[in-house]
């Protein structure tokens, strides 16, 4: 970044929201555009995969935690394993990238780049899983795939390629079935609440959008700043249906032969997007100090008289922070000056900026700035780097409520099919209703507003629709509560 | 594994090493063969994903205490960037694999999926540096490449499609990058010497076998034990060829623009097949505690009237030895006894066995067998998560020295053409000799043995040439030492 004006963002959150994140991604050095003949595709530069590094660290943990083992599968399925599944097959051949010629030669059948991997997965959770011993049975892997959608590029939220996990387990029966498929949910929701400040709603997704051939897909859902919804992360029980097409069963202890029940769940680099969008502003990125890759910069403020002492005192600073795990920079640059270095660290996110002149060196303390509202606070020198994680999480707690503010005046009520359209064109956010549970009824709203079911709230989990309640929509027997929004 | 005879290795290590791989591969639930149609692709079962995730950390770790940022590029590259650097696609287009279709559409330009990444990555690069100032540059990505070789499938050792990290960075000067080259051999000899317990040897290719385009090709070359050189991990000097080609140029203090210098560095998944082959024997998969999954089995031995002290006493042992960091695992099964439990963790190479029966217990001790040698040794129940990381210490130096009496015995000296051939017709194993850098003397010895110069040693490391000493193949003047060997 060698100009000053490269620095400034020109859009503006509120009014441009995605022109806006898309100069922040540029600016804030996380990502360019694909080449030519390659539009869809992204480069994460290293900030961004910094990030994801952060994400993958923290869900592979609790993965781990809870008895998954990472594996890899193949990249490519054969055309035939893909059509083993006909509900996989519908579902993605519209979007497969298909590899026809391999050293010179034509291949005898086409391979898909993995859009995901239930079809070549399954077939060998089958060979490995004899007997209810063997149960349950949890493989994830962290890799790439490739999906050939026609839509606008928007980096981390639409791309061809993307990096994310995916799970995939075999269980006895479906209500272990069932169980992991929360406890999943439950993970992806600790990541966006526990790791990147944002509160997500969770439910089902509506039976005429779940994941090809699965019995319930699930999902956490999060609310970006324009007011649409991204589906945050997906988890699905995928009944028997997967474990039927590619022979997956086991002998239970009466030696009888059982079909097993499956899952999958997937988080993917989405999450990087729903993180960006979130949090910045007009000055550039905000990062929660959980992920930033330097949660502290020093900018040491010296005349040529003070330099030394200013920037010794800076040094051992440095140091100490470093030593107690503080992912610090130190920016000594001589030929920038502090003001310019305020607005490159703002835009790139860096969430606590210490400013040290000869003032903070003669009494003993440091000016520490909060990255998200500029505000400022003076820290003793002594116990500096305990004092430092306070400053995280107070930072961490502002990104939060701002977000969850956010959330919670944006979900809003409607009992007619005007209520829904008015609110959602106006406000934009969530719109709670009572559902017939036909596709037919959202229709209506989509066609009009390009509003969709995002998710119903789990049966366990909210049970608003009373008895005698009407769809919003058709005015039928409602029989779920739908929130209706846009989304990514 | 529901079979006791599933446990047993029935080839030989030393007399039949290809087969006795394969099934050490298989048996100890390492890796599967891909699919029906996909000949030559692997998948990676957990617990080899586990060791290559062993690798990874500590590999990236390196990296990242030197300057290393991770990033990720597109898994395709457009047709015309493979083009732009001449030999590169000279030297990779036969082993291709061509995305020709993508969501129901013929491409109008081919993509291929990435065999190696620099034709992509140069031309970011190439956008990112403008000035000294941004220079060094260092991006490294975790991925898998695919190179369609027609050759018969090893697992980890040649397979269509692989795991690795490459590392790609510029630099203001030739010698920066030379050593840059170098700093990322030594780290790859790190991973084999201090990681893995293999010795290896280091020098440069010959220049006919580089990496297509590069000024140098360094190499870490481990000896198997079937007397074979495996290329373990390999480090470019790119010279200025790929610069070029794609415009990685930068502006020097004097506002002056010049090109950058390259570098590209690679290790994959091979390093597993070296680790598997090198250490593990008759009874099956042999591992350093380095890298293995579980570092300590626990047996516990009881009768009736002893299960109950038995148990107590090895649980004890286990939650100590797991708090302080060990892998531990308690085999309390009750349907196995402890022979079959021997059998099956020593085909899963846990490093560490501790026998427990009744009279540890009463005596306070615990016998601890080494997997690769089956040495017994009493150690006393206190303090004892202190010494089982003297045992741990003691087991990597037997692997290793048992490694090294291999390698430092097969290397042996040659100065004619027949001794060459004989010499490794009869032991395998290295051959030094006295070369005159012409490829036709190494065609010569190719194509009667198959074995191929693996490495020179480097300028500054080795220099055994004297004046005057002749080829070994043709008798012209001798330019270096080349080291002969068949290869993997």
């Amino acid at each position: 970044m060698s100009d000053e004006q490269e620095l400034g963002i020109t859009e503006s959150k509120q009014y441009n929201t995605g022109e806006w994140y898309a100069e922040v991604v540029q600016k804030a050095g996380l990502a360019n555009y694909g080449p030519e003949g390659m539009s869809g595709f992204i480069v994460t530069r290293p900030r961004a995969y910094a990030l994801w590094e952060r994400v993958q660290g923290f869900l592979d943990g609790l993965f781990k935690d809870t008895g998954v083992q990472n594996a890899y599968f193949p990249l490519f399925i054969p055309e035939s394993y893909l059509e083993r599944e006909k509900e996989i097959v519908e579902g993605f051949d519209p979007e497969v990238a298909w590899v026809t010629q391999a050293g010179q030669e034509e291949l005898e059948e086409r391979l898909a780049v993995r859009p995901t991997s239930e079809s070549i997965i399954a077939p060998y959770m089958s060979q490995w899983v004899r007997s209810h011993r063997d149960l349950p049975l949890r493989v994830n892997q962290w890799a790439s795939v490739v999906r050939w959608e026609a839509t606008e590029t928007k980096p981390f939220f639409r791309t061809k390629e993307f990096l994310w996990q995916e799970g995939h387990t075999a269980h006895a029966t479906h209500e272990d079935a069932w169980d992991e498929t929360m406890l999943r949910l439950d993970q992806y929701e600790s990541v966006y609440e526990d790791l990147l400040a944002i509160p997500v709603l969770r439910g089902a997704k509506p039976d005429h959008d779940k994941f090809p051939g699965a019995h319930t897909t699930t999902t956490v859902e999060a609310l970006m700043p324009d007011g649409k919804s991204v589906q945050a992360g997906t988890s699905h029980h995928l009944g028997t249906g997967f474990a039927e097409a590619f022979d997956l069963t086991y002998t239970d202890e009466d030696e009888n032969t059982q079909v097993a029940h499956t899952t999958s769940w997937g988080l993917s680099w989405r999450s990087l997007g729903a993180l960006i969008m979130t949090h910045s502003d007009d000055q550039g990125l905000v990062l929660p100090p959980t992920v930033a890759p330097e949660q502290v910069v020093i900018v040491p403020i010296w005349q040529a008289d003070t330099q030394e002492k200013v920037l010794d005192y800076a040094e051992e600073i440095a140091e100490e922070l470093e030593d107690a795990g503080v992912r610090v920079e130190l920016d000594d640059r001589d030929e920038r000056n502090p003001g310019f270095k305020f607005n490159e660290w703002e835009l790139k996110g860096v969430p606590v900026r210490f400013e040290i002149g000869p003032n903070e060196v003669d009494d003993e303390v440091v000016t520490a700035v909060h990255r998200p509202d500029g505000e400022s606070v003076e820290l003793d020198r002594e116990n500096i780097a305990e004092a430092v994680f306070d400053q995280f999480d107070e930072v961490y707690a502002k990104l939060y409520a701002a977000a969850e503010e956010n959330l919670e005046s944006n979900i809003r009520e409607a009992s007619s099919r005007n209520e829904i359209l008015g609110t959602i064109g106006q406000h934009g956010g969530y719109v709670k209703a009572p559902w017939c549970s036909k596709e037919s009824c959202e229709e209506e709203i989509k066609e009009q507003i390009a509003a969709e079911i995002v998710m119903v709230p789990l049966d366990d989990e909210e049970s608003e629709i009373h008895h005698g309640e009407e769809c919003a929509v058709c005015g039928e027997a409602a029989e779920e509560t739908a929130y209706f929004a846009k989304s990514y």
